[in-house]
């Protein structure tokens, strides 16, 4: 299992549209995310910053991420919450969340 | 059991001496973290950010903090990091990290 933690910015005028769509999330979107192996996945908000945390169980990271930005729905889900968030400056070329760096783990 | 998100800033010149601390926790801290309660506790690093994600498995919450707050070994800890971190400017009254709002989780 690999935990990953990541950072995007929210633009202020969509929070609370960001707020909404996550509090009713479709069920095809929760439904690929664990076909995809994630489990335990959270998103935090706090001062124009989301937070996920989330842990991958599979054995094949890549193909899992192939798999779930070639679903349809998928597809449509982030075309409604890309506009809303604000990527890092300094994020990773073909990043969209920033990974962050585990630096402290207890079980 | 209850998740949390916190967020705290790091000083940049005590970034590689917080990471090595965290690399190398004591056994107490450890010890007394999992005897309140807190479980699959990770802190993430990125852009003078800290993230914290815990787990809380107790049923009185409050009383799990005072405890590790009373914890001699734990204070002698908190002395040390404590000057290398950079609390939110807007951090509500008590807090050292800042809660964040979880705003979706999938199992």
């Amino acid at each position: 299992m690999k935990r990953f933690g990541q950072l995007i910015g929210v633009k202020k005028e969509y929070l609370d549209s960001y707020k909404k769509y996550h509090s009713e999330v479709w069920l095809e979107i929760n439904k690929k995310i664990s076909e995809c192996n994630i489990q335990n996945y959270s998103i935090f908000y706090r001062d124009g910053l989301l937070f996920a945390y989330f842990e991958y169980v599979g054995d094949d990271f890549d193909a899992d991420m192939k798999k779930m930005a070639d679903d349809p729905k998928t597809q449509q889900w982030w075309a409604i919450m890309k506009p809303m968030q604000q990527p890092l400056e300094n994020r990773a070329e073909g990043e969209w969340w920033s990974d962050m760096e585990e630096v402290y783990h207890l079980d």
